[in-house]
């Protein structure tokens, strides 16, 4: 009966539907339930893992649109609070040419509070995992550290997902210093290759790895787009090339790259052969287009690309 | 050189495109720059009246594209405010089969802040008008209120589009009575029923424009929908038929009513004759698709309406 907490933003995304230079000249969106750990829980339920969301949305109609949609899902939000009077937080996104163009417009993320219940919210957890932005602020950041500690104090291990953009830490000025900080205490972290430029400045992937491991990560999985991924668990690298046969769609294939990791390590696995599946996972969203498709079981993963021989 | 200011919210509002039970199924939007100030403003604009506007949007992407489209029309943005860190405000707005549902995303009109030189905001300024937005937050109401104290120092009369919803004022419970204190130094209220009814609850016609006046409005305008208008002075009324030939988009009637009177009153007319010209301009825009589509002069708009004779 393990399960993982996956901590963070709840978000809704609005992408522009026409091909904009600057954000400002879109004049339609189409809205999408995001936010990485919502999309982790989804794709963990694909795979048949349970988790628990600690996150906070708006009480307006998005963020119960969007507990509905994860309730009809099967997954746990009795710890998803709903702010009175902040808004859902929400995200547009341009679609453009060269790199899509962000608006983050923060409301209920920011003001996560503890879960009623920490240790109920704690049971039976195995992971637990959390994404940077309710590192960003003030308040959620203190609700990070105190699960931070309970976690250290049980056993319960952190993986971390190190998705840093300066521009969400407006407030707090120390965003690479006190995620380094965060490292310290990490099981697991798995930067693309912009994430560590974000933290550590340009650099090459050895020098990422090493420095994640310096910071005191004890594994790391660097992502490299295109090129696969580097894993280390301190000792060796191991580079995986992608798995995907051909690229339809690539959002969310981080996140279901999450998934699969953390089933191989719930599944005892070591670093090595998780990080396979987490390949699998991804490269089963990168040959389909949409998030929303089901993800299908490890087994059936290993047979598409085990048949497929891709290595 | 007689001029309006014109102080409260720029919206983006965000539509759904299409028709849904509850706003959180809409899964697209279109976006719309929206407010009553910057509608009053464009509308004045059209009718060859300068105003200024005194409002605040966020730095961001939104609020960058409401301005510039402000400035291509030739309206005077130099006293509205760029927040660096709240967003633009916005409103989601649901297509329904009955009444459409709404829900506002508040940032940066709720942080209004003086004019950074009252006395150059307040120049030439024959009427100052304020919607109830910015009375609904406790730093933009401050604003307001040293607004009317310049005013009524000044001599410059106060109008008001008493636009209350009590959703809006979550952090102040005290809506309608704030609003009926405000009411005492109007020189010019229009209410719709639906206006009236939040303020003063259940009534007539004849009750509400009573109270309006009993709270200190000078002169009072019920805007009755299809029905048309009831204006009095406090002396009389006189009930004035929509000339509205045809109901084509109702959205921005109020504002382009608003700038009709105003066209009037600067003119020196009285209260009955402006409202005519209230009346021509919101049912041009009554059976016109858009507000986007330029206002008539009003001589154009008085040549259009009473070659119909609709009266």
């Amino acid at each position: 009966m393990s399960r993982i907490a996956v901590v963070g933003e709840l978000l809704i995304d609005l992408i522009s539907t026409n091909t904009v230079k600057d954000l400002g000249e879109a004049t339609s969106f189409r809205r999408f339930f995001a936010g990485s750990p919502g999309n982790l829980a989804s794709n963990l339920n694909d795979l048949g893992i349970e988790s628990i969301l600690l996150s906070r949305v708006g009480n307006d109609p998005f963020g119960r649109a969007y507990l509905e949609h994860l309730r009809l899902k099967g997954i746990d939000t009795s710890f998803v609070q709903q702010d009175q009077e902040a808004h859902t937080s929400m995200v547009f996104v341009s679609r453009s040419q060269s790199s899509p163009q962000f608006s983050a417009f923060r409301g209920a993320d920011c003001l996560l509070e503890e879960p009623y219940d920490i240790d109920s919210f704690m049971k039976d957890i195995d992971f637990i995992h959390f994404t940077t932005w309710p590192l960003s602020c003030e308040r959620s950041r203190e609700v990070c550290c105190k699960l931070v500690d309970y976690a250290l104090r049980t056993g319960v291990r952190i993986t971390f997902d190190p998705n840093y953009r300066q521009i969400l830490w407006t407030h707090n000025q120390d965003g690479s210093e006190f995620i380094i900080g965060f490292l310290e205490n990490v099981f697991l972290v798995k930067p693309s290759e912009d994430d560590a430029n974000e933290i550590f400045g340009p650099g090459e992937p050895l020098d990422y790895i090493r420095k994640f491991h310096e910071s005191g990560a004890k594994n790391v999985i660097l992502t490299l787009g295109q090129k696969g991924s580097m894993i280390s668990d301190g000792n060796r690298v191991v580079t995986l090339p992608s798995c995907a046969r051909r690229v339809v769609d690539t959002t969310g294939a981080g996140d279901a790259f999450w998934s699969g990791v953390l089933f191989g390590l719930l599944g005892g696995k070591d670093i090595f052969e998780s990080a396979v599946y987490g390949n699998y996972c991804a490269g089963f969203r990168i040959e389909h287009e949409g998030k929303e498709v089901i993800l299908p079981s490890i087994d059936a993963l290993k047979a598409i690309f085990e048949a497929g021989d891709y290595l």
